[in-house]
């Protein structure tokens, strides 16, 4: 069974016009999604130290870091742009895998665009394929590769950068095959990162060594030829579990983007029920957060395993603690990433709310299902059930929020008036002559 | 248990003053063989490729692609120079892990002296402590680590080239904890890739991410502070035995680097036994291998399950051989890379001989073993028997051995006399003002 090249085949003999209209206005949406969430965070102490370690070492600086005025090379500007879209964990979410699926490829995708003149059309094309490769891969072996620890987006995210560029690159069947091969030997991050840079490095390395690996197949340099089904290559060595039926069936005929999720929230998104139920208790029954005696919420229990940090001190700790979310949900009805700055998880009010917050598990729920009980000090008992949070495949954030979500993240960079253009010319990215304007108009002043 | 915090701690505090005088020296001839491999390999098609397709990004030009004339950013020159080191499968080896340990390491110190300015005894002190860490870190994991899939020479040498780059960055305690968190998240590299480039792209892979991992956490870019040991870390997730004492205890009193080994010739150790039988026959009786009736081996069953190719076509293939590698030896007197080309493997002698080569198992032999009779055509029978095979922990490679190597390699692309020049001010590196004189005496004509 010749899995890699399978998937490299697919991919240099798709044609865009054989993707379905609804496909391609998914592919838009992840590519807005993952754009605002890239400038919003362009200023982020993460993208400044790599950007301050790594900038002395550019080549041609012929790339935009999303949002800001400093070009670099297209590598670096992979790594950037990876890093600045995720750091806010508020990119996209594969719902089957938890792959951030937009980061890696997308990261990648645009710098390339300010060295290779393409169409939004032909970008927006290997973006699709590069979001079809990884989350193939990573559906052919989560959980268990999920569960022993690897952090997916950054593991399988090589692969997707890897074949959007040399889709980008017009490389052939054996040099696709390299170029997975020369990404999958990379495939690497823990989940031990959480919580601090190095997760958002992942995405961030992810583009930039899946660029490198298309890079260097276009030039023959070799690898195997089975780098994902080989008995010591990626699936064997890297999961316990591996259904290679995921990678090669139905390909062209259906498309993981087309089930891309979108998050109303910057955390992880198994907190996100309970912070759905608890905006939507304070919006019902106008809590102000001080009249709380107590929250209980009973969760899956992948809750408590992924974000259950009791006393986070920092910002991004309060990403992973489901008490400081739901606190900042019933006083401010958001959960945005300023609700996850440092000031925000010291603030005393928000800290004392946090206290009161408990969570049970129940493990028959689902991941996307909680139940929250308020308790208020007059005695009143609110109750709220989320079978599936906003921002999921069933309840799913619609334009109108996505275009919300985009100006929240950009205003504060560009302005609204320059962010609203380049929302509107994200939305035409289809009809774009030159995918690069986007990058251009990313930068505030342009 | 803090396992990677005492090792950051280690090589933060070490002292070169504390280094005694033979570990120096292995890590001497340990540069020195690295240097000749690296020097030799430097037009291999695995380097070209690599640099015409990364090259067109390099930044500022200042570090040397070693051997040649072209100079790229310090990034790039170590992912080039650990390319080149290991193409050959010439360089050395620390037997109880099998890690080839100079490559990640040293492929990161040259390019790096080449920017910030330290003496040859800083480099090779901080050569000295990658090679512990990376060898320590191994020591833990093997060999259920190699057994899976990892290519241990990249999974563990990303951590080595981390901490000898941070302590050149002179990294505090918490910054060389986060270079070596940086660095692990970034481990990888599968064996399935052997037989193709992305072999020796696994070193210098390692060799420019460590460097990398340095740079970030000079500039505070955070990791996890346990990577070595955590639940979701590199021992529990890429290996299922660990003994965190290899790498913690007596830290400063034992040197990995004073078990190195290296190769005598450039083919896998277990023909080395055969390959020494005929080499010493050759030398003591005169032979030119026209007199040559028939050669019997006696070897144990690994040799010729690895080795047994009868008829090579190509180069490679020869190394697979142990019929050609007796043949070249008794001819040539040696089994350098030129022993193993292309037209070697063809070469009308070569082949002659090839086929009065045979080879008989003997269960009872260990690995390291063999017994040679060779029968001349004048009814004379010659016999050896070895022990332990040149280059092995019990007869290793003598000065004048590995100067000999060094000539081989380094000849064809300096010429002797500046070979001889590059190869004397390396055996003076801990007395060298600027380490990276080295670099430039490396470049024909220099």
């Amino acid at each position: 069974m010749e899995v890699t090249r399978t998937l490299a085949r697919y991919v240099v003999n798709a044609e865009f016009k054989d993707v379905p209209a609804p496909v391609r206005l998914e592919g838009t949406r992840s590519i807005l999604n993952w754009l605002g969430c890239a400038v919003g965070a362009c200023r982020h102490e993460a993208v400044d130290c790599a950007l301050d370690a790594l900038g002395p070492f550019s080549g041609t600086r012929e790339a935009t870091i999303l949002g800001r005025p400093e070009k670099v090379d297209i590598l670096l500007a992979s790594l950037l742009n990876g890093i600045s879209s995720h750091v806010f964990d508020f990119d996209d979410t594969h719902l089957r895998t938890i792959i951030h699926p937009s980061g890696p490829v997308a990261s990648a995708l645009f710098p390339l665009a300010e060295r290779i003149k393409m169409t939004g059309a032909e970008l927006l094309h290997a973006f699709i394929l590069g979001v079809e490769v990884e989350c193939r891969i990573g559906n052919a072996v989560y959980p268990e590769h999920y569960d022993v620890g690897w952090h997916i987006t950054g593991s399988t995210g090589v692969f997707g950068a890897a074949a959007a560029a040399g889709k980008i690159l017009k490389l052939d069947e054996q040099q696709m095959t390299w170029a997975l091969g020369i990404a999958g030997t990379q495939s690497s991050g823990f989940r031990e990162m959480f919580g601090t840079h190095c997760k958002s490095f992942h995405p961030g390395s992810a583009a930039k060594n899946g660029l490198a690996s298309a890079l260097l197949a276009q030039k023959n340099f070799t690898s195997s030829n089975q780098v994902i089904e080989a008995k010591r290559g990626f699936a064997n060595v890297m999961s316990t579990r591996r259904n290679y039926d995921e990678i090669t069936q139905n390909l062209g005929k259906t498309f993981e983007v087309s089930i891309n999720s979108y998050k109303p929230f910057a955390c992880g998104i198994v907190i996100h029920p309970a912070i759905d139920a608890c905006v939507q208790l304070k919006k019902e029954n106008g809590l102000s957060g001080a009249e709380v005696e107590k929250v209980e919420l009973t969760v899956a229990s992948l809750v408590l395993e992924l974000t259950g940090k009791r006393t986070p001190q920092v910002g991004l700790e309060g990403k992973f603690s489901v008490f400081h979310s739901c606190a900042v949900a019933l006083l401010f009805g958001a959960a945005g990433e300023k609700e996850y700055s440092d000031a925000m998880v010291r603030d005393p009010k928000v800290v004392a709310l946090r206290d009161k917050v408990d969570a049970a598990i129940d493990k028959k729920l689902r991941d996307d299902e909680v139940h929250a009980r308020v308790t208020l000090k007059d005695g009143r008992i609110l109750t709220k059930y989320i079978e599936h949070a906003i921002g999921s495949k069933e309840v799913p954030m619609n334009d109108a929020q996505l275009d919300a979500k985009f100006h929240v993240l950009a205003d504060d960079i560009l302005g609204a008036a320059q962010a609203g253009r380049l929302l509107a010319m994200t939305r035409g990215i289809e009809s774009l002559k030159d995918a690069s304007g986007i990058c251009r108009l990313s930068v505030p002043g342009n």
